[in-house]
């Protein structure tokens, strides 16, 4: 998608590097990094300079092919792997494209490891902008539906699970940019998204570049707004799928979803395959990630000298929590959209599509 | 209550000087303010120096003093007591307050004006102090009972319905001081209340100098504490309660009030009787105050110099949206904390208390 006009994925392989766009820096500065060696990779996963379960999992596929090049070596590469895997918790991709890399490689022989390193990453960021343009197309079809009867679709959205979480198009927001390509007037209500403010830093920024018109406001906003009838469907994200239809995503999405139900409004979550969670079968088993309390207490923008600072907005003697997702219990959600359609979030609803 | 140590008020009358706590400069700095006119005090109310309804009025009414003392003209006074009115929107307590002042002042005498509205101000104060204190005592039953069945009482409460929004011990937390009084070991969850960040700026700033343990979360996480049942009771504060129950209060109530109501856990309005609208029967006609969007877009911190800063956390393109309140449906509402007890949130229930 764009930035400043124009087109860029959020990760690509040049000249034996790879590139990404720094979103730690956004929407301050647009700055694209180079990454050189499997610790650089490591690095842009841990202090999230790359977010977004697909995006991720990319870089981990790119970090094995930096650790060839770095050092032809298996010992150095399984070690590699590990450290992949292990540098952020609860993304299940990081996993799944490690072992997806590493199995492509049996019995490679050291000539031809680093092509074959480099196409199988290159065909995992080939099959995430698929599995986004898909979701998209199948998404486009609720929204379309609604622009029959009025002339605005307004969309709210949670976080970002937009083309910067993922390689190209996202997943939330892929529908979005297929109904604005196909001409059908939209416009998105962002949630900010404490504490790390996603929906205003990434979510916003992203559709102001693609020209889409979107309004910034409050976590607690969006339940006013779905009482004054100002919002027509709801698409969020998910890192974490059950098989029961139960989805785990950013803080608050649990909240929108009740407020959904009780206004009547459809609410969709939009995920990749890769994303269900067929083993956990009972949400209380998902380990809720806690977060650094400072992501709460402090936090980063531009003074009136367009200068990057970093200030603290609590109390000094306040302790705070910082947990980063909740659960959307299956009974709320009207549908999950997936690259292979859209199904009832239920056992038998992901079983028809994917089983 | 308690601020370093030293027992305050909000607002009071000492050498002809109306004396308040600049609540803008909370929690980074602590400064008594004085105000010497009628526009002092339209000023203070105005750039929220002192917010929260019970206080404002207490603020109007003694701004009519010091239009008094000012100059002692009956046209003056009465322009005074419109201008205070108008000094915020949606605030009902500034109109009762200057109205019960200037119906206390007919027929009085020149020579005796200063101290009859002098006096009345004063009743006000303490009327809106044994209101509180009131309602602290019922509502300490609540979390008595609670305190009976586990060692700490968890409390969640959104915005600050605190003693800074009245004169003394506040709405909702006026249960939890009791509470606390008595030796009840309660923990507060306090959200932080996008986009003014009144409930980490404020409720956790006053709930650590009664030396009460909270702590700060983000809007987002209230649904997730109550699913891992980490939450006994919710309780907070209103601008306006309808005569059929429905509260409307700060925005993002309505949302822990949904997810209270899909745990189980009991929601409860703490409110004086002087917040309660007898005459709209309709949520759908209360107009929502639309505050600057600069309240979102940028926020004040401190350095680590020490030093208030300024910034803009959102990409300047970015349109956004802010809406000061929501409304919560009677139906969610376990019931309401009065001075005068508590009862169901719905018109018999009200009246049984006030008709």
């Amino acid at each position: 998608m764009k930035i400043e006009g124009k087109t860029y994925r959020t990760i690509w392989f040049e000249d034996n590097e790879v590139k990404i766009i720094d979103q730690t820096k956004l929407p301050h500065k647009f700055i694209i990094k180079s990454l050189r060696t499997v610790e650089d990779s490591i690095n842009a996963i841990k202090t999230m300079e790359v977010r977004g379960a697909p995006l991720i999992g990319a870089t981990a596929a790119y970090g094995l092919v930096l650790s060839i090049i770095e050092k032809n070596d298996l010992s150095f590469l399984k070690m590699s792997g590990e450290k992949l895997i292990s540098s952020r918790p609860t993304a299940i991709n990081l996993k799944w494209a490690v072992d997806r890399v590493m199995r492509k490689l049996l019995g490679v022989n050291n000539k031809n490891i680093l092509n074959t390193a480099l196409e199988e990453a290159k065909s995992i960021v080939e099959e995430d902008i698929g599995f986004c343009k898909n979701i998209g197309l199948n998404g486009l079809k609720l929204i379309e539906e609604i622009s029959n009867r009025k002339d605005t679709v307004n969309i709210l959205t949670h976080c970002n699970a937009g083309w910067l979480a993922t390689i190209d198009w996202g997943t939330a927001t892929s529908p979005i940019y297929h109904a604005h390509q196909k001409g059908i007037k939209v416009h998105v209500w962002v949630d900010e998204t404490r504490p790390r403010n996603q929906g205003a830093n990434l979510t916003s920024f992203e559709l102001n570049e693609e020209g889409i018109s979107n309004t910034v406001i409050t976590d607690n906003a969006g339940g006013l707004l779905m009482q004054r009838n100002k919002v027509d469907i709801c698409i969020v994200g998910t890192d974490r799928t059950l098989s029961n239809g139960d989805v785990c995503n950013k803080v608050g999405t649990y909240l929108k979803a009740l407020a959904a139900k009780d206004n009547n409004i459809p609410f969709y979550v939009a995920l990749p395959s890769s994303t269900i969670d067929w083993n956990i079968k009972n949400q209380k088993q998902i380990p809720i990630e806690e977060r650094n309390t400072e992501e709460l207490s402090h936090i980063e923008g531009i003074d009136e000298n367009n200068k990057v600072r970093r200030i603290r907005i609590y109390p000094k003697k306040s302790k705070s929590l910082n947990l980063a997702f909740d659960i959307t219990p299956a009974k709320f959600v009207t549908g999950l959209i997936t690259e292979k359609g859209i199904c009832e979030a239920s056992e038998s609803g992901l079983k028809g599509l994917f089983k």
